[in-house]
């Protein structure tokens, strides 16, 4: 259904006027080029504008001090699946089916599933402005059944894998493999996809950054007349670790800073190729992760820098991560700013510099960006919400977060995690205790019982979607 | 004594030949400025430019991005005395006496000795090429006796607080009154010193940063037309914390955050000093911290970002430190450096800059940090020796660093910690691993063993000074 979608059935769906439907020359003249890049398990210090101290990152680094970097830049949810989600359709995981729960975090291959067809994704919306719409990369929006795959999504052209790198093992492989220091690619049997077909069987992982690269300069060259949307999902630095020969073994970090060296590298081209087209200073560029570092792998995963636990929890390094905005001549360079922003945002921001009206027929959970970017405002957001799976574990209001549950990192089946119900919630002030050191809840009872007031508003008011898995 | 000690018994000591006494005049045209800006207890996560998502340091990020930041500078000691006896002499304070013990790990007002007066200083060795040289802020490497201020080693000037700001208590204060969150000046009362006299008692502590920056600049502009040698000791973000009147609530970090913005706003009146009297093109400033963040003070304490405890102990935190290098023209912009260096360089970097010879009479641990500095060589360094009191504790040789004794945080005699001797010593990668999280001894005994065969050597050689506290 989704792919023979209409332009004006969807206009209806997102409750536009006529006027919505501008001639798509105009479009291209006026509608910003958007480039986001998001990274899988990479952490809130890995790299070296971040703090991290032997991972070199100068790519990124350049790309911060040219643009905008966001040290209270979140996700939506703490593991891949819903994360996602929430970025593309600007709503959370729970309003849509895809939050999962504490024993199906995430969608695997068995899964007949995948997002909602009625959900709206930031493709879809700039299609309706004349966008040509790329994914390219990881996209685990869908189980292993056909019609969940990013074309029905609004995208124009898919190129990459289904669900992460550990998701279609090869039969037999020793224990602990995924964060094995020198993985054998035979222990995995990757899929890559074009559009809604099989392109590839057994693909070599240690070309899967360099290819994907490669695609996104050529689809950024062959769109250079007309806006365009690049949604560029990486499959790495998840595990398992596999860098292409000119990165492997350069990094001081290991193998995990090979990958991210050549996640590095692949921004730098990305940018390069924008800046040779002469497209930089109409595209914005935005860089970000998933979630936090998965710790439990040990030197394979990554550093969420001074912020507690990683991957899979509701502490901050579970779901702050690295934001970095580009858009030469309209951000200001060197720019750091302290202002909330999640990734729903970049739906709501992804709309508004494109033109497109927001839609009115749901709930939505993000906000515009724009104010921040410009640097001429503060954010228009003053609350996180930190749900894992369906439950909302934490909350933060301005500085302060309560924390109704917590456990750390990420659990599995096999090795439970122990939760812990907070009778009364923790309290931290991340401003003054980012660390998340030091429990206020004594000293702060009014903070308790106005977070308290903006999640009960939040759960009157909330139809939960229908699980997908 | 040393006071009046004449250029040529120190050419002397130094084992110079007589050209090096060469013209003042030539000196002031070819020997640059030397500036050490030294924050207290300032962690290695407490910048903006190493990672702080929430203190703001824009004129630290600019002399980093203008200068070279380094991501593995290192202090010779855990602790305040020791640390500022090795930078000022390029020595290991186990070497002159320094070094102090497990019960004894600074100096106090009731001691009578101080820096041995044959040791050598930054400062007196650049008297000798004519340079001016003053300290200004804390020194901390005397008792209360006559004779052991900075004018007795080489420092014409001095203007500062002879200890740390919580070691002239006023009587009667609260229980953990140091770590305060808002302390009363009244609780204690600070003398400052010009030269070797009082200047002012019961000093207003809101004032000091303010009123040390007032004398770095007219120190500065005072010496304009010769070279000179500015050592300038802040005496916070050490407990307990205040901040003058602008920066008092600024921070969103709280008053550590405060306190550290108003070091920052010091730097960049030092750098912007120096641009306007025409003086950065001819000047190196070096911005460093005596040792890591004071954990044990909570939120009166810094940050180590991702390393491992801070201040008093041999794991990262407690000795690895900001540094950032800042010469125009000489320091490529934007630089950042992994190689390993230690405050202790800083004695033969400024002696090399400013061409006096390195003393041949004793035992030297610094190594010339001028390759790294102009981007065209490899740190002359390859072993960085983590003494605790009089004991070494640990050594890191290139990326491997081994711990024969571990114990977390400060201590204090009526705290003391669980000291552990490792039986087989610990064993990090620090590259790959700069948290210490995965102890690699079973997988790398060769490598022990090279590190142990160091310690033998240094020990076989070692002639500790006399203990002086």
């Amino acid at each position: 259904m989704s792919r023979s979608i209409s332009t004006l059935l969807l206009a209806a769906l997102l409750g536009w006027s006529g006027s919505a439907l501008v001639p798509r020359s105009v479009a291209a003249t006026t509608s910003p080029n958007i480039v986001i890049i998001l990274a899988d398990d990479l952490g809130y210090g890995d790299l070296g504008c971040y703090g991290h101290p032997t991972i070199r990152t100068p790519n990124l680094d350049r790309m911060a001090a040219e643009g905008m970097r966001f040290t209270d830049f979140y996700v939506a949810a703490c593991v891949c699946t819903p994360s996602r989600a929430a970025l593309l359709t600007g709503r959370l995981p729970i309003r849509n089916g895809m939050a999962g729960s504490e024993q199906r975090r995430v969608l695997y291959s068995k899964d007949t599933t995948g997002l909602p067809h009625e959900e709206i994704t930031i493709a879809r919306a700039l299609k309706t402005k004349g966008y040509r719409t790329a994914c390219i990369g990881k996209w685990h929006l869908s189980g292993g059944a056909p019609g969940f795959l990013p074309n029905a999504y609004g995208f124009d052209f898919y190129f990459g894998l289904r669900w992460s790198n550990d998701m279609e093992p090869a039969g037999k492989m020793p224990r602990n493999a995924s964060m094995h220091p020198d993985p054998d690619p035979a222990w995995w049997s990757l899929t890559l996809m074009q559009d809604e077909k099989v392109f590839e069987t057994n693909a070599d992982p240690h070309t899967l950054t360099r290819r994907y690269t490669e695609e996104a300069m050529k689809f950024i060259r062959e769109n250079r007349k007309q806006p365009f949307f690049l949604y560029f999902p990486h499959t790495y630095p998840h595990v398992p670790l596999f860098a292409s020969d000119s990165f492997k073994g350069r990094s001081a970090r290991g193998l995990y800073g090979d990958v991210v060296e050549e996640l590095d590298w692949s921004v730098g081209q990305v940018l390069e190729t924008l800046r040779k087209e002469k497209l930089a200073e109409n595209t914005l560029v935005f860089f970000t992760s998933d979630n936090g570092p998965w710790l439990v792998k040990e030197l394979a995963g990554g550093s969420a820098g001074l912020l507690r636990e990683g991957k899979g929890s509701t502490w901050e390094g579970g779901m702050r991560v690295p934001g970095i905005a580009w858009w030469p001549k309209r951000i200001n360079a060197g720019a750091v700013t302290h202002e909330l922003a999640c990734s729903m945002d970049l739906f709501n921001t992804s709309l508004k510099l494109a033109g497109v009206p927001m839609p009115t027929d749901r709930v939505m959970d993000g906000v515009d960006m724009s104010p921040i970017l410009s640097g001429e405002g503060k954010s228009l957001r003053d609350t996180i919400n930190y749900y894992r799976g369906g439950e909302l574990w934490a909350v933060r209001q301005g500085a302060f977060k309560a924390h109704f549950q917590s456990a750390p990192g990420y659990g599995s089946p096999g090795n439970p995690l122990k939760f812990e119900k907070h009778e009364t919630p923790l309290l931290f002030n991340l401003a003054n205790d980012p660390a998340e050191r030091f429990n206020l809840a004594k000293d702060h009872p009014g903070v308790i019982a106005g977070i308290q007031r903006v999640v009960e508003q939040h759960r009157a008011s909330l139809v939960p979607g229908t699980p997908q898995y």
